[in-house]
């Protein structure tokens, strides 16, 4: 490989990462902090779509980050080369020698991939050295982030669909090469059955699907050639593409073919329609293929699908059977990211006592919680769906009879009567920097998406205007946070 | 590294690939047509962001892609590997071998990074064996519609801050790892003087600026001692972040520490703003910095800033000096993927005679442009402004008096005159896969967006509902096409 792909891809990545982390380790060594205990947690401050869940994604990419944790000489020395605008030196020696020899020593607990969260709860939470802490910032909010937003792109769609497959389809439009290979992954948590991308194939295990393209069929003297070259390469998966001229007559085609070549075997997999009325024409398609006793074959419905097409079309009677999806799936095209923040919520003091930190703003959203977070699922003892959860401060604890209080609107709340059942979300995924979580395939995160959804009554799933899911703070934890607001702001 | 890293970054970028590139190049080969001549387009169908143009971008990625072009072992292996339903092998031995053995030996033409570009117009040209040009389209796609997207995105934010430098600071709500080194790349292309990702400055030599978090403040004991311990370690460049709890008392913390420390050398680069009425107070933070002598100190705003927003900040006559942009820019969120197609738009028959071929389509801005496509820009000889871009058949060729015809609305014509000047913008990058072109530095990309841009009056660069500018095909391309399109519909 050349210049610039050989450099990116024998990178280390730990300078994939905002410049600030690295002038605030710095300013954190130099002030003799840098090892001070810190707890940081991520969490979003609003779910995406207009909806009301998301789905956690990317932690196995986050632990292949962290469990490679160390800077190369190479990036020792371009920090090295870094200089102020007098021409000294940005970075001293002694720090830079500091950094080459760091070991990651991180606690992180997590919420396991496939699992449904809610807006303001900790999805990840790091406790460690505050330095190390600091340094992941970037890069844990770039994983985690974009690649729970893609499975919740993906779980919205296959509601959409009322379970039927989606395939993704969105290499060509994908924000840069990982942004399709970690697209396709998360897709493929959130319930995608495969993908068009090979080396997502390939480095994930994702199923490889896929069709032939408009040239495909320019490329020879007929469209009726065509379809007979394609299905003598590949007897068995052959979905022909038909609009290339006209997609009734395509269908026809496709059918022509599937009864020449009968005799050798070949058997119509289905056809694909990528533009025009998909309702109408699925439906011809349908009849057309039913008439012709095709009844098996798959309708592949392409074309700028989003969950509020796919909606009408089903609304629509359209008779397509598999939706492949590519933009709107990859890019997350009606919310392109997702609003992660990665926040200080608690410091060791010089004299090791656990000091709890919030940071202020105008607006309430964007106020931070304090203290060693975790979070606590509910579940109804009548109907065993998932009831409320709550977020509470481990070293504050939680009773077993509890109220919870929504941050955001303090007059909402939920009680909790002692003994309703419960589950713990965040899972011990690494201690003192060894992991110690079982990862598991990314199949079985698949199916904990689906078994994670069937745990919540259908209005909280609802794609638009959902009920809102009960998530609070744990009553000791609100008082706590209040205090420290109104103490910082003076005013207590 | 451990598993997952370590595969993607050492896999070679060749599987980074739709599924049916492959399975259409397997049956190229079969049908014994892989190797006849052919021509694809890379081209977009409407400028993004309801502007007028686009800034040409991701050139030099793709270079380092072809030039690095071939399978590995591995890529083979995995290939090798893949069954059909019937649990045959869907890729013949001798097929892959001969992609083993494959080597690039294409003609590219491209137009230049940092051009400015219009709907329709071919960006990238691919002419030599069909099976080749076949297997570009995906990562070709991937490459420039996504670079494309961001450098036009950066441009426009520049034209809304009036020229003012604008960072990008998108690490943390990037589209995967590359979904922010490329966009950093393309945003730098686009104009902007800076990014906050540290590894983007190491690959591509771009500037990197930071200042800190709210983290940084919560781990002192006040915000005076957090931001005299960042002074003390970087005395030369110190941006103050000041609203982690009260923006105004901040920015009087800020004038504090400044003169605390002057005695020791101590310079005070500016302030950042995140959070609140970024007008009001940058015009408090300006009033209280001229006050204390700190004329020179710069105001940084950030949080959500997108062209709307910094427009209206202008209109208030915010203070700002320098605009750090970050979910906005680097996700594209007005609109996160380019609608850009790669079409054929010719083969040689057996005969070795060119066809030309157009996919057709319900939609016009779907129907494709046939030939061995090019694009020429006229230049008025009063005011030396680009007037009109003519997209024609190298073929066919072009009268130097002649008529362009919108293929989108054909009673737009534009007339040309003979002897105006003229620019062809496709250069010649590749020749029998070999690269003949000598590729700019990402700095003079960056200058040549700004040439290129003054080129052009201030209408046709106009953010919102812009005058269009005239791009039309040559008449006798548009002829051709129109009698190719009604002979393939059976209407002529």
């Amino acid at each position: 490989m050349s210049n610039l792909l050989k450099q990116i891809y024998k990178s280390s990545l730990l300078l994939l990462t905002d410049f600030y982390q690295l002038t605030m380790a710095c300013g954190y060594w130099e002030a003799g902090i840098h090892e001070r205990e810190a707890v940081f947690y991520h969490s979003f401050r609003k779910a995406p779509f207009g909806g009301g869940y998301a789905i956690c994604a990317g932690l196995g990419t986050l632990i292949d980050y962290l469990d490679s944790f160390h800077f190369t000489k190479e990036d020792i020395d371009y920090l090295a080369g870094l200089n102020d605008s007098r021409g000294n030196v940005l970075f001293g020696r002694k720090f830079l020698a500091y950094l080459s020899q760091l070991q990651f020593s991180c606690d992180v607990d997590a919420i396991e991939e496939g699992s449904v969260v809610f807006a303001q709860e900790p999805l990840v939470r790091v406790k460690g050295p505050l330095l190390q802490c600091q340094l992941l910032e970037s890069i844990l909010l770039n994983i985690i982030n974009f690649q729970t937003l893609i499975a919740t792109n993906a779980a919205r769609l296959i509601q959409a669909t009322r379970g039927e497959p989606v395939l993704e389809f969105g290499l060509r439009r994908a924000q840069g090469f990982d942004g399709a290979l970690m697209a396709s992954r998360a897709a493929y948590v959130g319930g995608c059955v495969a993908s068009s991308n090979v080396l997502a194939g390939k480095l994930f295990g994702i199923p490889v699907r896929g069709t032939h393209a408009h040239s495909w069929v320019l490329c020879f003297n007929s469209e009726l050639d065509a379809f007979r070259a394609y299905a003598k390469t590949f007897p068995d998966r052959c979905i022909f593409l038909v609009d290339t001229y006209n997609s009734l007559d395509g269908i026809k085609n496709a059918i022509k073919i599937a009864q020449e070549l009968a005799p050798e075997g070949f058997r119509l997999a289905g056809i694909r329609l990528d533009s025009g009325d998909l309702a109408y024409l699925s439906k011809e398609a349908r009849k057309l293929l039913d008439e012709a006793d095709y009844k098996d074959a798959i309708i592949v419905g392409t074309n700028d699908l989003n969950p509020a097409v796919i909606t009408s079309l089903k609304e629509q009677r359209a008779q397509i059977t598999t939706w492949g999806v590519g933009t709107h799936l990859i890019t997350a095209y009606e919310q392109p990211a997702l609003e992660g923040v990665y926040k200080l919520s608690a410091i060791k003091t010089s004299q090791g006592q656990w000091e709890y930190k919030v940071k202020l703003s105008e607006q309430a959203i964007k106020i931070s919680t304090p203290g060693i977070l975790a979070v606590r699922r509910f579940y109804s003892e009548s109907n065993g769906y998932a009831m409320a959860d709550a977020i509470y401060d481990e070293l504050q604890g939680i009773s077993e009879a509890c109220t919870l209080i929504d941050p955001l609107d303090p007059t909402r709340r939920c009680f909790i009567s002692s003994g309703t059942p419960f589950r713990e979300l965040l899972q011990p995924i690494f201690r003192k920097g060894e992991l110690v979580y079982t990862r598991p395939s990314l199949q079985s995160s698949q199916e904990k998406t689906r078994n994670e959804l069937s745990q919540f009554h259908e209005t909280i799933l609802r794609i638009l205007n959902p009920h809102l899911y009960p998530v609070g703070l744990a009553e000791n934890l609100y008082n706590l946070r209040l205090k420290l607001v109104l103490r910082a702001k003076g005013q207590l």
